[in-house]
């Protein structure tokens, strides 16, 4: 009879796990996840931005286990707890027991309990967080247009992102490149290089923090060039529906705020009784399982792994190795072999600030500028799931940056126009008869 | 100074007369939508059925408008009244003033009042629409994996579409072939061929009321062989939450209904002060002006004009020449030249069944099969607008038609795992560690 290996999570390191697993008779997996596709996340962010299609970064979890043979499934289900006392998974339809467990369920926002972040910060961990944030701006933007006077149109305009960390720099980034670009042609309405302010919020002194130094002033010079504010030590201490609050500073009047400032272990991890590090993050034993519980991996983001002193950080790669390495120890224990601890072959990380600027900290080598941002470009082409999302975000990225033209300018979110501010009586209707309004 | 023309509704109609008054001095032209995009709407069923990206057929009307000039601008706005006395269109934020309006609203679903409708049955009329209608289908799917026994799992896999013209068939046509080609491979836990069940509904004694008799008898001999059960003469009398009523038959159970069975036009017309016609539709002069009121013309689907003794039918080619002739109609007339009558040029009409399957009454000649087909593809690419759609939907097509892939299948709508039914205590969990289910 197969083990039955369930993997809960079909990102980065799920997939991986799944991928370690394919084909192997002596296994029956079933990967879980909640939505029914993997989600390339590093892209997240251009999604939010017009950038991107919401489907050129998702793949059917269907499609991909059909790859890793009949061994592996896939099931659509939320895992509210893990009975791993039973070695069964909760969940709302039925228990799903197993005889190994690999746990992939990355993590969440996390707020640190910042008033008003959960209510009117908008943050970016799945599509849904990043169409629901494009059609809010692109609605901003609307709104702005009606209105009459610049004083009126500040709060629409002005768009805060909190945490300078990977997320907020590139958000950030691809955000000012719409506005430069696009914005400015779509709304003769006002004037948008005076009147769009994009604020990046950073509690420490410096951006990417993972980075050296002469990459942290390149980005920040470089996003200040681009005509983001950013502002570093500073500390939000609250988020109202058109203002964020600010530690010992005046408040910023805004109408759409970013949360990229931290993650944690979601709820269900937060539940399981493991030893536990930073942001909840289970600590593992050195070949990925979960204390006392041999039958039991957590990997990627979720597990807290150091080496050569340092907290493995939570990247695609990292994720990656992790997931493939879980689904192989598993394997070997079962054919009657020990396996080798887990080490993180570091090949690197780069990060994108916005068209031909990039840095990239690749085999103790730091590129910055085009080159890094060409690299930046092939390597997520490459690591996209399926040719026909490669080949889409290729045509994208071509019209964008030959063309500068992103499409993807919808907002496909029920928009109640009658929550946009009503003109007042008396103040001028916006596009009366002849009227014409000072373009760029 | 300029005259203020209003145009509400960017749909075909609207961007047409948008069109043919750009770049004209005499006009100062403001474009209305409710949605910040033109939605090319005959391939709606597409996105659907996990073919194309919802945003592969929708271009920003702000793009769109700047390729008309300065003079023509665009408005996110609802029209909530017409206010033909003062000459102004009502929304919740301002009166819009005009000199000349062209109403091209387009068409609502019209439920004939039947109970249920509106509560418990998709409709296709825009993106939305589509991407609920997808994300249900495949729920719909991921809910019968979870269940171990073909009756529990019969109402979930029953798919019933009301109503065969265009939407209907065409739908039908494509969610066959997604379940034959594609459902059938992801979803081992049940037999696919055998238990998929897509039921069309028609009221009258054809499919395609439209087209002559054998191009219906074609379609209705093909969407059978495809395996869709066609069902003529019936009536629907209700909709309920697992079953849809038949007058004088017994009902089918079913958790899906598409109701494509009927258009009237929208609330905005219904209150428009005008007469009207079949579906609501306005009985327009022969200049498409609204009877005692020159300046306000109506076009597309809201307009009724007889040609030949028959109404001329709600489709895009027709919708496009009236609002081509509205622009051209009010221009000459500020130019002091009074126009001659609107008369459609009709070059044909064609449908789609499936792969290789197309019906197409051309220029007086009867064409159907592959040859139609290929001419549907060729006209239906060649009319969607901007370069990068074009490309987007070719690709997809490519992968659909020669690999058998639709990768869109994602489910993007909350998806509320807990409103999955629950598997029953005792009853056995689908996916037991070594269980194997008989595939295809």
């Amino acid at each position: 009879m197969a083990e039955h290996v369930v993997i809960v999570g079909g990102g980065f390191a799920g997939i991986k796990a799944a991928e370690a697993l394919a084909h192997q008779k002596e296994v029956s997996v079933t990967l879980i996840d909640r939505q029914n596709y993997h989600l390339f996340q590093p892209l997240l962010y251009q999604v939010a931005t017009a950038s991107l299609e919401q489907e050129s970064i998702a793949y059917p979890l269907r499609s991909l286990v059909q790859r890793f043979g009949s061994n592996v499934r896939f099931r659509l289900a939320e895992v509210t707890r893990i009975d791993a006392e039973n070695k069964q998974l909760i969940t709302p339809q039925a228990n799903i027991p197993f005889d190994k467990l690999i746990l992939a369920t990355g993590m969440a926002t996390n707020d640190y309990g910042t008033p008003g972040v959960d209510a009117y910060a908008y943050e970016l961990k799945d599509l849904d967080d990043a169409v629901d944030l494009r059609s809010h701006m692109l609605m901003a933007f609307e709104k702005a247009a009606m209105l009459d006077n610049p004083e009126a149109r500040s709060e629409w305009l002005t768009f805060v992102v909190v945490g300078g960390g990977a997320t907020g720099v590139e958000f950030a980034g691809a955000l000012q490149e719409l506005v430069t670009h696009i914005v400015s042609r779509d709304y003769p309405e006002f004037d948008v290089q005076e009147e769009v302010h994009i604020v990046l919020l950073e509690a420490m002194d410096a951006l990417f923090t993972g980075y050296d130094e002469p990459n942290q002033e390149f980005t920040r010079k470089r996003l200040e060039k681009m005509g983001v504010e950013v502002r570093l030590n500073t500390m939000v201490s609250g988020v109202e529906a058109d203002r964020v609050l600010i530690k010992g500073d005046d408040p910023i009047a805004t109408r759409c705020v970013l949360w990229a400032a931290g993650v944690r272990v979601t709820p269900l991890v937060e539940s399981f009784d493991a030893p536990k590090a930073r942001q909840g993050r289970i600590v593992v034993t050195p070949t990925l399982t979960v204390p006392d519980h041999p039958d039991i991996y957590a990997v990627g983001d979720i597990a807290y792994v150091e080496q050569d002193g340092q907290m493995l950080p939570g990247m695609a790669p990292v994720a990656m190795q992790m997931g493939r390495y879980a689904g192989e120890a598993l394997l070997a224990r079962l054919r009657g072999k020990e396996p080798e601890p887990f080490h993180y072959a570091d090949r690197g990380k780069m990060a994108v600030i916005g068209r031909g600027a990039a840095i990239a900290d690749v085999l103790g080598l730091n590129v910055r500028g085009v080159i890094a941002w060409l690299m930046w470009m092939g390597l997520h082409i490459y690591f996209l799931i399926g040719f026909q999302n490669r080949l889409q975000v290729m045509i994208n990225w071509a019209f964008d940056y030959i063309f500068f033209e992103r499409k993807v300018r919808l907002i496909l979110r029920d928009t109640e126009t009658d929550e946009m501010p009503a003109i007042e009586d008396g103040a001028t209707p916006p596009l009366e008869e002849g009227e014409v309004v000072a373009a760029r």
